[in-house]
């Protein structure tokens, strides 16, 4: 399963040579910013022209859900269509004892019937541009680290803020190239959203760990939400309309979707750096959660349903980082990064006017790594917060610093402060989301006790105070306990008090975040100054030796921002030589059920036990296709050359979750749930007619 | 669960004070030595005497494990009882796709019909013999600590081969007090046994990890084997008798066995080692594993049985480990542990002769551990063997290093190779117990993965060698199908052709060990001369001034070898201030199961639900002591004033967690089966009457 920022990996049996074919013929890479699509390689090996209304069309259909993930409006009536493990952050918030959404599933037969989201926010991209001029001609040359930091935050809060008082709009200003290039983004955003359908969690994720990330797969991983807008369903402007008639073999596929990150621009440093060094950090810290919420959900049914969405996404992120991880410890992978790296290199060093333009990015950017070495763990500890984990520590960590913010003029705050985002924070701040003490002092005595692991009590006087004297475990114990800001109403009150009230609050989860942010902010600031900023100019130069050698027909890392992939709907040949075909059928999945005697996690779910005999078991279940994905296009919808809906992603084969570092279409495939499916089984397992109906089938 | 060299807890909701009570009233506290009992503690305390003939029946009753764990004879036709977890390894050994004996359980109802396991060596202790003048003399205070470390080596390998040549018994010269005293051990060594009954793992280990180190439990947690010694049941010349009447509250047992480890005596610097150093390196290296093995599992029932008793493990020394964790990071206990080195620090600088004698070993220590933090990383991965983690190694390993080290005379022998452990280590290396290809794959891949995170690619010249150019996954996968030494013909062949023809094998994973071993080597001598040695010294000289000054009257740190504790049967207050009764019920048993739906980990096992109305529900299932023990212990017996079995150890509770530091009977539990529930389990579940005859009921 793929979400945002992640990706993964399973050992097999078999052996795993990453096969990179030689560079011939054009590959079907790239995540091609809307504004700059891939006109040539569409022309030249597809034969196909996508108009400026097209890409309207598409760009406006495509929806972005704020909790990471993708997905697209499918109807005239506001139906948004998604996977359900993107969905699955709201199904779990509606979710209680009682009435478990996120694994019996749901259907609302009837509009009255849709329940309404806790916090789900969702985004449509409505233009994009290019202030790169305005941000750079406002960071001078002779400017400090420091300076220049405090310069482009400030410009880029007023041309968010200038953005949205005259458009009304959500206003980002979105970094690109690591830095070469800087686009205002307005979107369109929508905050009312109500669940109207998702399958039971057994056939949404069939197949569970063992088969994330895998291929052959038969997982009806979609969910369907509606926008509304005044208490009514919006009618949005534009909608992708059902696809007539399914993929074939080979045929041209568009992804529209919001790649969350990819590293394919960082220099070799740099990527030994997140080999080393932050895969590996990060790995512990998932593996070790991951083992925490496995424990507590064994303990009992009601535990299981606490984490559940958690420990998917903590299982997802720990094989997601596995896979790359095993592609940075690859010498294939590797050594092709050097020689790409070696040539551009050369290149530079040859052309004396770009030597003096562009100096050496590449040992200034290994200059900011050690900065970044150094700064590593107090980051990830005290400011990224994995020292305090809880809700209600981020609760109280977000009000203290609010109201400090705001005692600041907007282009002096931090970043997430500044005024134009105002609206999304608060929809998080007041969340109505459960908060559960069990799984809160969890979190936190173990996050306590990291922290003690990794700077150790007796050389920080930090620690000896936030512990009080006490255990982990007592601690985290006696502040969860000891806090009330589980209470909406309580944090409303906090945050219209504004900061004579926060500071004046006993609350000990405040208190204690109150007393570690100076620490924290200190920490930020040397990594924005001495990391980031260096950083970020760095690779501007980087990028500017690239654009001038190479051209600008290219596309940058993956931001969380729409972007367009195309390829084809193919199978591959597999690393023992078995042929995969480029799409499984339902009828495959009850075979698969039988394989395992439909035991967890291949167990299918009475529905689907029940109406075998209904469903047309060769309709094409799931589908693979070469277009360049990674996590965060979950949910992503596929369209064919007509901008219909054939499909929905929600996963990559394990060959792909190279694609962090470096695109090979040789076996890795994007896995979408065919359009097909969808119709089948809402039709005939779920008998969800009206729905069909409404898209159009 | 525990086991040998493990410890544990759970974070709950409720807060974990651990209350250490002032120390009047004498604890129940000690492993005491069979050669030197507790006397005037249970003369004082329980009006008891522990006579000559009492002690060495119940030493020759017991029994010791190889595989890590206690048991006892318990009939006069050798029949021996243990824990299930305990017999878990013989029964994971003889299991196959088509008979899991380790899930479904077995019982033999002839002679014929039980099962020889696979390579399970049982030691009964027959003799001690304190050795430490010869030891001590053999080492000359001029020595440097390499040649002292050869001289205490080569003397301890002369006085077992002596021993063992005179008296043909397993003769193994036991380090007591970190290096105070010196006793050699003689063992009778049992290596036919054969399977008699075992319980379904359901009713063994019911509850799971979820209780797993908690109270109240109800677990059938037993196994019985049977020794033969020329194809005829043994007849042991001691055994335990069948308790006519079960315990009572209050009632003083024992328990005999054999503590794996424990830190006790350690210096608070060598605490704070294991804190910020030792146990988070096992905690990060166990939680992988266990995430490995789990996702494994998932994959399917076969994969899932495959790795059952290695991932029960796993997660047992996880839950252990965090639980000592938490005690050392716990400042009550610490500001003790502190405190007491404070007193005994001041009592040897007051007096000049024992300052004199002694020196200053807390500072020698804390030096020998700055080398240990050194060589750390490099001893588990290559000595430890942690980078090649696969049975296939560790048989090339003990191959390689058997065949050169019989080159050498047996004095200057590594310590496992020499001559009078040659039975028992054949024992092992000739083992038929299955090896799967896709688990020795998966291990070894992440254990590569492991060594490359850890020193990094650029700087090390042997693992560049080892991946000879490939990535973890393809090496692992070349080295583990390349590799036939799953052939037990093969390793014998190589064993018998000596040192000429292991240096010519291919066999890939042979070659492995040959170019691993010299660095190997190093770091293993260094850790000896540099650290073992100086600091059993420093030891062996702390434990002198302990001697002096609180008199011999006390018990060393648990060593594996056999050990008596006291106790009481006693319930206790919880921290929600619970009353936790003294036993717990047959019928608790279904109780807890209905509470949580009869779903796994509390899934009553069928012959449980069947004979349901045969059972006497208030049968004492399991009860709880304030004896002594850690792990190691699991197995062991506990008996009466009266010698006769009571019951068998299978768990300690959260609060016994810290005993591995220090000991505290406010709320720290041994748990033990009640030895009539097994009688009843086995009479009306199992229709073992046969069994329940021969042990007398």
């Amino acid at each position: 399963m793929r979400r945002c920022c992640t990706f993964c990996f399973l050992v097999t049996v078999a052996t795993m040579t990453l096969v990179i074919p030689a560079v011939d013929a054009p590959a079907d890479e790239g995540m091609w910013l809307f504004n700059n699509p891939p006109e040539r390689l569409l022309k030249d090996k597809y034969q196909f022209e996508a108009t400026g209304e097209w890409m309207e069309h598409l760009q406006r259909s495509s929806v972005r859900f704020n909790s990471g993930g993708s997905g697209s409006f499918v109807s005239s009536e506001g139906l948004v269509l998604t996977n359900h493990h993107v969905g699955a952050d709201a199904l779990q918030k509606l979710s209680t004892a009682e009435h478990d959404y996120l694994k019996q599933g749901f259907f609302a037969r009837t509009r009255e019937q849709e329940v309404k989201c806790v916090d789900l926010e969702l985004n449509v991209l409505i233009s994009i541009e290019d202030v790169t001029q305005r941000v750079s001609a406002a960071v001078k040359a002779e400017m400090s680290p420091a300076e220049a930091h405090q310069a482009r935050q400030a410009v880029m809060a007023a041309i968010e803020q200038e953005s949205l008082d005259k458009t009304g709009l959500r206003s980002d200003v979105v970094t690109l190239y690591q830095g070469g290039l800087y686009h205002l983004y307005r979107f369109h955003k929508h905050t009312d959203v109500r669940l109207v359908f998702a399958p039971e969690q057994d056939i949404a994720f069939f197949g569970g760990d063992p088969d994330n990330f895998e291929y052959p797969r038969f997982d009806l991983d979609v969910c369907l939400f509606r926008v509304y807008e005044n208490d009514r369903p919006v009618r949005p402007a534009h909608f992708l309309k059902w696809g007539s008639e399914g993929v074939s073999d080979g045929e041209l596929v568009f992804v529209s979707g919001h790649p969350g990150r990819t590293n394919r621009q960082n220099t070799v440093a740099h990527l030994d750096f997140l080999r080393d060094r932050a895969f590996l950090f990060t790995l512990n810290v998932l593996r070790r959660r991951e083992v925490q919420l496995a424990t507590f959900s064994e303990r009992s049914r009601e535990n299981a349903r606490r984490a559940k969405d958690e420990l998917f996404g903590v299982a997802n992120s720990r094989k997601a980082r596995l896979g790359g991880l095993a592609g940075l410890q690859d010498p294939a992978v590797m050594s092709r990064k050097v020689a790409d790296e070696m040539k551009l290199r050369d290149a530079v060093a040859a052309d004396p006017q770009l030597r003096a333009a562009c100096g050496n990015p590449w040992s200034d950017i290994g200059d900011t790594l050690r900065v970044w070495d150094e700064l590593y763990v107090p980051y990830q500890l005290l400011e990224r917060g994995l020292a305090f984990h809880s809700q209600k520590f981020e609760i109280a960590r977000t009000l203290v610093r609010m109201v400090e913010e705001d005692t600041k003029p907007n282009a002096e705050r931090l970043r997430e402060y500044r005024s134009s985002n105002r609206e999304s924070l608060l929809q998080a701040l007041f969340s109505d989301a459960p908060i559960y003490d069990d799984l809160e002092t969890l979190g936190l005595a173990d996050a306590l006790s990291l922290y003690y692991e990794l700077v150790g009590i007796r050389g920080d006087p930090l620690l000896q105070e936030v512990l009080a004297g006490k255990s982990p475990r007592q601690r985290a114990w006696e502040l969860v306990a000891g806090s009330q800001l589980q209470k909406v109403d309580l944090r409303k009150q906090l945050a219209e008090g504004g900061k004579a009230a926060v500071d004046a609050s006993q609350d000990p989860m405040i208190a204690l975040a109150r007393r570690v942010d100076a620490a924290a902010r200190k920490v930020r600031k040397r990594y924005e100054e001495q990391v980031e900023e260096p950083q970020r100019q760095a690779y501007a130069r980087l990028a500017e030796a690239r654009f001038r050698l190479l051209g600008t027909d290219t596309y940058p890392d993956a931001t969380f921002t729409l972007r367009l992939s195309l390829g084809a709907v193919k199978g591959y040949t597999d690393e023992l030589g078995q042929k995969i075909p480029p799409w499984t059928t339902i009828g495959g999945a009850y075979q698969r059920a039988n394989e395992h005697d439909n035991t967890p996690p291949f167990a299918l779910p009475t529905s689907w036990l029940d109406h075998k005999d209904r469903l047309l078991l060769d309709t094409p279940f799931n589908f693979i296709c070469t277009n360049d994905i990674i996590g965060g296009n979950s949910g992503s919808p596929v369209v064919n050359r007509q901008g219909e809906f054939v499909g929905v992603i929600f996963d990559g084969n394990l060959p792909s979750l190279v694609w962090d570092f470096v695109f090979s279409e040789e076996q890795g495939r994007s896995v979408a749930v065919d359009a097909r499916a969808i119709v089948e089984a809402l039709r005939k397992v779920y008998d969800a007619t009206s729905l069909v109906e409404e898209l159009g089938r």
